[in-house]
C-alpha cells in the first residue's frame, strides 16, 4: 500500500489549481460565501476568549486523574449546553492514575543549592528522604545514547539540550525526544535516576517544564524531573568547576491505579446527512503547574467558538459539526487512543478533521491528506483563509493534530493547521500556561480558520477520501 | 539648619562649570588621566563578571541570618583575600531572625485554585493548617487606608496595585508601601491577614516577589504575602464574578530570635591619608528564592571589581578606598545601621561614597550632595564619566545608595548614580534573580564608573564636605 499512496499524493500536486472534474468534491458557491461571513464574524467575536477564560478562572489545573478531571468535565458538558449545541455526551477513556504529590531538588555538593524542578510524568518517586548520587552529565541525547553503561551505572544522568524559538517549535521534536526516550535510556543503562534541561524556550524564567516521559505501567522507571534553564545553567556552571556534583532528588509521584475518565463531546447536529461529521476539538486535561490557558484551554476554546459561529447560522449545514474535548492528551493521548478504537470502523464518515494544540498563535499554514478528487475542495477552503493570512502549502500532508491525529491513523481526511508556536515553548507544561499569554485577536483568527473551513467541508458535496487505512504513507503517522 | 543648606546647595548650582577658585577642592590632572586609564580598563575587565558567578555558583541564596549568611561571608572574605585587597575584616551586625520554611495558598471558594505566593519579611506565620478568610480587596493603598475597618476585619486584604517598567523604577516607591506599609495598615484595621500583587513589573510570570514589611518585632502582625502577577490577575478575575471569594494563607515562617552577622571589609590602603576613606560597596544578603544576582551581588562585584583595578595601578591611591558589603539589606539596613551608628563620630574622614544595589544595568546618571566647594571636582569626575554615557545632573543631590545612604545621614558627601532599572524589578525578589539577567557588558559600564570616580575622590586635592550633620536637607534623608 505504501507507493501507490505515494503516487497518488504526486498526481494530486500536479493536479494542484486546476479545475474541478465532474467526479471532484466541491464547495457550493453559498457555502463558500456564508463560509467568508462566518469568516470575517469569527475576527470580532469574543466566544473563544470567554470560553478559555472561564476554563482557566473556573477549574485551572486539569491534571488527568485528578479531582479537577472531573470538574472539567462538568465544566464542558456545561459550556457545551450554554452555548446551545444540540448534542452533548460522554465516552469514556481508562487510563493509568499518576500523581505528583511533592517534588524538590538540590545541589549537594560541591555547593549546595536548591533547584527548581518538575517531576515528569510516569516518574516513579524517589526512596523516602530522597535520592542522592553524582551526576553524570551529557549534551545530548546521542551522546548519552552512546555512553557506556558503567559511566551512567547508580548515578544521576543530565542531558543539557538547549531549546530555540522558532515559528514551528521544530526543536521540541529533540526537546520531548530527550524528555521521553532520555529517561527510558538512562534506566536501561542502570541510572539511579534523569534531568533534564527543560524541553522549553524560556531561556531566563525559573520555571521548570513538566511532561511525560516513556516510561508506562510496569516498567522499571527511575525518577526523573526536568530542571528550569537557569537552574540547568546553574548545574552546568557548577559541573564546570571539574568536580564531582552530587544531586539531591526529592519526587513524591508515581503510578498509584487506573482512572476512567471521559473525552466531552458536542455536537451541532447536521441537517442532511447527521451521521457525517466535520471532527475539530482540543484536549481537556492539562498539566498541574499552569491553568491549561495554551494547553490546551485555547484548542477547545478555538473549537467550540468556531461551532457555536455554525449554530447561530440560520440553518444547520448539512453535516454535524462534531466538537471533541479529549481526555488525558498529555500522558499518552489516552482520550484519543480511545476515541479512534470506538471510532475507526466509521472512519468513512468523518468527512474531514484535525484539532487545536499549539496554543492561540496565528495559523500561518495549512496543509492537508485528502484524496485527490478533494484538492479542488481544499483549495476552496485555502482560498477563503488566505485572507487571514493561512499560506496553503499542497506539498505539505494533514496530520489531523495531536488527537484527531488517531483518527487520521486510522483513514480520516485530515488538515494540519500550523500556528505560530514563537513563544508557546516558553510556557509550554509550566505554571506560567495562564490566561495572560493568549492574544485574544490571534485566538480569534484561529476560531475563523475552524469556522470557515468546518463549514465548507460540511457543506461539501463529496468528499475528501477518509476510508479505513487511507493516508497510511503520507509521512504523518507512527 | 534647613534653610541654609538649600541656599548653599542654590550657590553651588550657580557656580556649576565655573572654574574652580583656589580654595576648591580639585582633582589632580595626572589623577584624571589614571582615571581615564581604569575607565577604559574596566570595559574590558572580568573580574566583576567572575566574582558575581563566583557568589550566586557557589554560595547562592542568601537570606539574612540562614545558614548561608555565615557561607557568604566566609565567601566574601575570602573573595577579598583572592583579590590581594591589603585588609580585610569585619563588623558585626544583630538584627531579628525571621525564617521561611513552608509558603502556600490557594482560592478555596468560589473556584479552587493554587496560588503562587512568598510570605514577606517579618510576616509571623499563619495558624497550622492554614488561615482562611473572605478577601477585601482594594486597588491601591489609598483606598486600603480610606477603608471603613469593618469592612476589613477579620479578613483577608488584597491590595492589587500594579508596577510598571520605567529606566528609573519610579513605580517601586508605591510598590514597596503597597508591600511595606499595607500589612502594617490592614493588621490595625483588624484584618486577618494580607496578600498585594507582587511588588514587580514581570506582568506574566508566575513568580512572586517577596520583600519585607513594616512589622518589627513586637508588632502585632499579621500573615501577609505577595501574589505573583499572574495569580493576582487570576484573583481579580475570580472577584469580578461578584461572589465572596475566600482564600487560604498557609504560611510557617516568623521570627525566632536574633542573629549577630558581619559586614565584611575589604580595603585598598591610601598611600598618603590610609584613614581618609572613599567608600563603596553593596549588600552581601539576598532573598531566599533567588540566588542574589542583580539584587545585589552587582553591587558587590562592582564594588570589589572596581578597587581591584585601583589595585593594580602601580601605587596606591592618596586615600583608602573601602569596599563594604553590607549584612541585611533586605530586611531593614541593619548592617549599614550597625555601619552608620559604629562610624558617625568619623565621619569627616569618609571623603565620598556611594553604594551600588539597583542591578547592573548601565549607569546614566550622576547626582552629588557635596560642598559647594567641591563642585568642580564633581564635575571633573563627570567629565570622565561622560564617555560612558553617565549625564551630571547638577540639581539632584546624592544619597549614597541604600546602604551608604546611612553614613550620608550622618553627614558623607555622597554621590547618586542611577542605573537603568528598566528590567530590575521583572526579577528583584524573585527566583528569577539568577546570573542570566546579567549583562557582562553593562556590569562592566558599572565598574569603569566606579573605578573613575573612586580613583579621582582617593586623589582629590581637597575634601566634598563631609561633616557631622551636613547635607541633612538635600532631600534624599529620611
Amino acid at each position: 500500500m505504501r507507493r501507490p499512496a505515494l503516487v497518488a499524493l504526486a498526481a494530486s500536486l500536479l493536479l494542484a489549481c486546476s479545475v474541478a472534474s465532474a467526479a471532484d468534491t466541491v464547495i457550493p458557491a453559498a457555502a463558500v460565501k456564508t463560509a467568508e461571513q462566518l469568516r470575517d464574524k469569527a475576527l470580532h467575536d469574543d466566544t473563544a476568549w470567554n470560553v478559555v477564560a472561564s476554563l482557566t478562572t473556573e477549574v485551572g489545573p486539569r491534571l488527568a486523574g485528578s479531582p479537577n478531571d472531573r470538574r472539567a468535565r462538568d465544566w464542558a458538558a456545561a459550556k457545551f449546553k450554554a452555548l446551545c449545541f444540540d448534542k452533548v455526551y460522554t465516552e469514556p477513556a481508562t487510563f493509568p492514575l499518576w500523581v505528583r504529590r511533592h517534588e524538590s531538588g538540590a545541589i549537594v555538593a560541591p555547593f549546595p543549592q536548591p533547584l527548581v524542578l518538575s517531576a515528569l510524568g510516569y516518574s516513579p518517586g524517589t526512596p523516602k528522604g530522597g535520592l542522592i548520587a553524582q551526576v553524570a552529565a551529557f549534551d545530548t541525547l546521542a551522546a548519552l545514547k552512546a555512553a557506556d553503561p558503567a559511566t551512567v551505572k547508580g548515578k544521576i544522568v543530565y542531558v543539557g539540550y538547549r531549546m530555540h524559538r522558532s515559528r514551528g517549535g521544530h526543536d521540541y521534536g529533540m526537546g520531548s525526544a530527550v524528555r521521553m526516550a532520555g529517561p527510558v535510556i538512562a534506566a536501561a543503562k542502570g541510572a539511579a535516576g534523569y534531568l533534564l534541561r527543560s524541553a522549553g524556550t524560556d531561556a531566563h524564567q525559573r520555571i521548570a517544564h513538566a511532561g511525560v516521559t516513556g516510561f508506562r505501567p510496569g516498567d522499571q522507571g527511575i525518577p526523573a524531573a526536568a530542571l528550569s534553564n537557569p537552574d540547568a545553567d546553574q548545574l552546568e556552571r557548577v559541573l564546570a568547576y571539574g568536580r564531582p556534583v552530587t544531586v539531591k532528588l526529592d519526587l513524591d509521584c508515581g503510578i498509584v491505579g487506573t482512572y476512567t475518565g471521559a473525552n466531552v463531546i458536542g455536537e451541532i447536529t447536521g441537517r442532511k446527512y447527521p451521521d457525517q461529521v466535520v471532527a475539530i476539538g482540543g484536549h481537556l486535561d492539562s498539566w498541574d503547574p499552569g491553568t491549561g490557558a495554551i494547553d490546551d484551554g485555547a484548542g477547545i476554546a478555538i473549537s467550540m467558538a468556531a461551532a457555536k459561529l455554525i449554530h447561530d447560522l440560520p440553518q444547520r449545514p448539512d453535516r454535524t459539526i462534531r466538537v471533541i474535548a479529549f481526555a488525558n492528551e498529555e500522558m499518552g493521548l489516552w482520550g484519543a487512543r480511545a476515541y479512534a478504537d470506538r471510532h475507526a470502523k466509521d472512519v468513512a464518515k468523518f468527512m474531514l478533521g484535525t484539532d487545536s494544540d499549539l496554543g492561540a498563535g496565528r495559523i500561518y499554514r495549512m496543509g492537508a491528506s485528502v484524496k485527490p478528487g478533494a484538492r479542488h475542495a481544499i483549495e476552496q477552503i485555502a482560498d477563503v483563509l488566505k485572507p487571514l493570512g493561512v499560506a496553503y502549502d499542497a506539498t505539505r500532508a494533514g496530520g489531523g493534530g495531536s488527537d484527531l491525529g488517531s483518527m487520521h491513523a486510522k483513514g480520516m481526511a485530515a488538515l494540519t493547521l500550523n500556528q505560530d508556536a514563537t513563544h508557546y515553548f516558553d510556557w509550554h507544561h509550566t505554571a506560567n500556561d495562564t490566561l495572560d499569554k493568549i492574544d485574544p485577536k490571534e485566538l480569534a483568527q484561529n476560531v475563523a480558520v475552524y469556522a470557515a473551513w468546518s463549514y465548507m467541508a460540511a457543506e461539501a458535496d463529496g468528499d475528501f477520501g477518509s476510508a479505513p487505512g487511507a493516508f497510511a504513507d503520507d509521512g504523518t503517522g507512527e
